[in-house]
């Protein structure tokens, strides 16, 4: 399959269930509600070396958040056991500690909540209110006031969807991943957690040589090694791969980011080849096939 | 004493030692080096809940860096059992997985050093090599090489100096500790973990009601509370604080950041007053007094 | 009439006509497309000293360009007579020259056409050609082609749009306009097209003092001349006051921005008093009554 | 000449006398500053159509300021006898209006002035004071009262510095000149006045076909026309070709951005060959070396 002279690669990408929570994070102005929700979303662009995947899904503006303020929506994704502590400190040490915010629920429909009581930091002079229709917690603090609803709804969502960009060198590919990134960034109920939204170093479960470690290049996709393993999947004419990783809330948003990107990386002069990684089917129960979707 | 206006309490900030490490990432262009940067310095606001602080110290320009590219230094400051871990997982997770990064020692004269041993991640097919003078180690990635130091200096710095800046309302006393976070951006050796560089929420070590939890609102310093609390810290005509947090390779630089954050501050229309927060002298080694740095 | 405990003028905005043209700017990435526009929009204030009033208007997703590439949406609005020459000169400077952008008309149904012949750049080597179902010219370029509409869509919009965004000091009133400028982003249709879509010093016709000047301070509305000038406006307890402008295709959708402006700026702390200025109604057909709007 | 295996043109760049004045803008914040000067520079890419040539030169912190405040650099470039009313229009209409700004000259030490008299929007109620050791004005204003100095050094600086940027492909030439134009960001002394810092579009003077347009696409360095043109100066293997145009105070220093730049640019894959724009150095009195330089 071709699109605007770009091979698709019959393939697909395996995706896999994950536990995600919806903070929608308000404050006086949009700079500050996206202060504090990079802050809150860092160091967490891998669940297999961070505590956790998270990202900004996207801004809000203030008719559509709780309290009237500008916003911004972040995504927090966790294995069930772990998404609790996760909630917990990072509203607790990057938002309740970001100047003027607020928090509330994103998913009030989920079935499934998640207590993420904050309001202990309050020493006791914590009350309760309500906002914009939501029982919330008031804690007074240094700057005035922090306000917070402190039960999370969560659902099943997808993790791991994913396609690759291939460039004739690593600008066209990287600018190329730019542009998915992009396009992706406008598709409500998903993020990538990756710096910039791109991944530059996929990676294979475990390694060859070094057992002790959980994951290592995926050498059948680096360029430099093309000519020195056997069954490498860079082909011809390709000089670098790029990879975007997508969390969402269904498979259905997920394919439709992936759609979006890979429509996107396709305008850019200089790449040559979409793909996806997967792991034979045997791992995820999620097949997100690339010429299905386009 | 008076700055432009503005009270300066005669008290002091008291901080503490931590060992501190100095990465310097580099990439094609400055924003890919600064998205690393941002993902590896995030969730990192407060070592009571966070693996870590860490921050942007400064951008570098390529006559700054080692191969010559635009870069960033970061600063990552954890116990000294804690910061291997911390630099393996950081550089891991949100570095090399970013596009086009390259990463260096930032403290190469230190004495004592950490090994970060990344090169695992290449799985046999990676190999030494030199870049402007340092020893690296070149990963084959999909995205083409990742090239990286293994070897960090690290040095005992001082974490938790301090200021606050409280202002006859709450958006008066923002912007001025807005003003100090830009002037304290400008000082090398130092970094501001909080988001934005502003602490919304400064805390007191832990709870009078609830004994479960490490720290707790500090309800002196809560404005709201100024007529409920005994003691209140809170000068007549102030109606919110913000605190500044500084951590730096020493305390002279710390002290030097916290009299230029100061300055600024009280530039800003409708700033009062100016303190700056301590446990007593008992916990931490450091004294910075106001006067005595202005 | 109260909102969130802010007082809401009895009062309307007066506001004219204008000729306003819709440019979509695309380019490989958003960034790319956003640092064109910001060139195309600068030097553009105020049409009393600017050539033409112009603002980005909003982002837009790849799948909704003719390209399928990111953009941003412009306005630019003047007076019949001078936005030929505006087009010409702002889309020739700043986009042209800009990397790998594109250009095409935001107002394919205007009933109301101005040619915009770019192409005689191209010396001869242009040619026409059709992307995403427009006619466009390319044009080779030394980073490779530009590709751009000729032909630019204007209708009868409104300019001058306004309100007065009053706090009991200098930071609050700001907050508070920022908040409003946030709000007035999301709103499709409409600019506002001071530095941060805040005016600082908003101005009278004429002078008193000084007959060779045409706009001078608006020393009623002057909280430092408060106690020195007659009829001041500006309300006890009231210290400072920034202005919105808001240029839009219509009536009703300068109207929906003023609304939407307005809510967001009373939910800042410290914001006292909403006005919007005008001339006694003898000189814009438009008059936007808050009471009314919100 | 080789450097990091890219070729480097044996050929000068032609460069231009040009009058230059330095304005410093400060506001509450790093932030506010910048929005002032980004809307003062915009609409001024090329002294061929747009009013001036003007562009950020760097930013200043508190302690580099004469008012203790962040602070923003603009350079100014135009003829002699354009020179004054750009400053006032750009002053006047994009920096009195931003929120907080203050102005100063930023070359106190100039021997020829240039009277900026913005003063009169006061209509008599400003007034005269120092701040900094500098002799300003003080306007009341909606916001509280502007601050500026009304006298401006100018010099006799340097435009149209300038190097190509050529690349195997177009994303890896826009790649390598971003570097370019993120190594010059960090020269003082210089401005960069297009979009990002990079011209897409390089010109000639005039046209061959069309008689009264006064400059047209360089169809020697287009490379989609390298085989359509006698004497394409486009080298085997390039495809794709952006210019970095650099104004400045002085020779020396717009020599050292454009090595900076060159040495940047050539760090970035995908980038084969630096060339320079001159007029066969019958236009303009400096010439400056690509190969002395480095």
């Amino acid at each position: 399959m071709q699109l605007n002279g770009v091979t698709i690669d019959n393939t697909y990408a395996e995706a896999f269930p994950t536990w995600i929570a919806r903070v929608i994070i308000t404050a006086v102005t949009l700079e500050w509600a996206k202060k504090a929700a990079t802050e809150a979303t860092g160091f967490a662009t891998s669940a297999i070396g961070c505590p956790c995947e998270a990202g900004i899904e996207c801004e809000l503006s203030p008719d559509e958040t709780p309290d009237g303020r500008p916003g911004v929506s972040i995504l927090i994704c966790a294995a069930k056991k772990k998404i609790k502590e996760q909630l917990i400190e990072r509203i607790g040490e990057c938002v309740i500690t970001s100047a003027t915010t607020a928090v509330f629920d994103g998913l009030p429909q989920a079935a499934e909540k998640v207590p993420v009581k904050l309001h202990f930091f309050g020493d006791g002079y914590e009350y309760k209110k309500e906002v914009g229709g939501r029982q919330v917690w008031a804690i007074p603090i240094m700057s005035g006031e922090y306000i917070g609803e402190e039960e999370f709804g969560i659902v099943k969502g997808v993790a791991g969807g994913n396609f690759f960009v291939m460039g004739e060198n690593q600008m066209a590919a990287l600018m190329g991943a730019q542009a998915a990134s992009d396009a992706i960034a406008g598709v409500k109920g998903v993020i990538t957690s990756f710096p910039g939204g791109i991944v530059a170093s996929g990676s294979k479960v475990g390694s060859n040589k070094y057992k002790f470690i959980p994951a290592s290049t995926n050498e059948k996709y680096c360029p430099t090694l093309k000519d020195k393993v056997p069954d490498s999947k860079i082909p011809p004419g390709v000089n670098a791969a790029f990879e975007i990783v997508i969390d969402g809330l269904d498979e259905k948003v997920v394919a439709e980011a992936m759609a979006k990107g890979i429509r996107a990386a396709v305008t850019v002069p200089g790449v040559k080849f979409i793909s996806a990684g997967n792991f034979g089917g045997n791992l995820g129960p999620y097949k997100i096939e690339l010429h299905k979707i386009l």
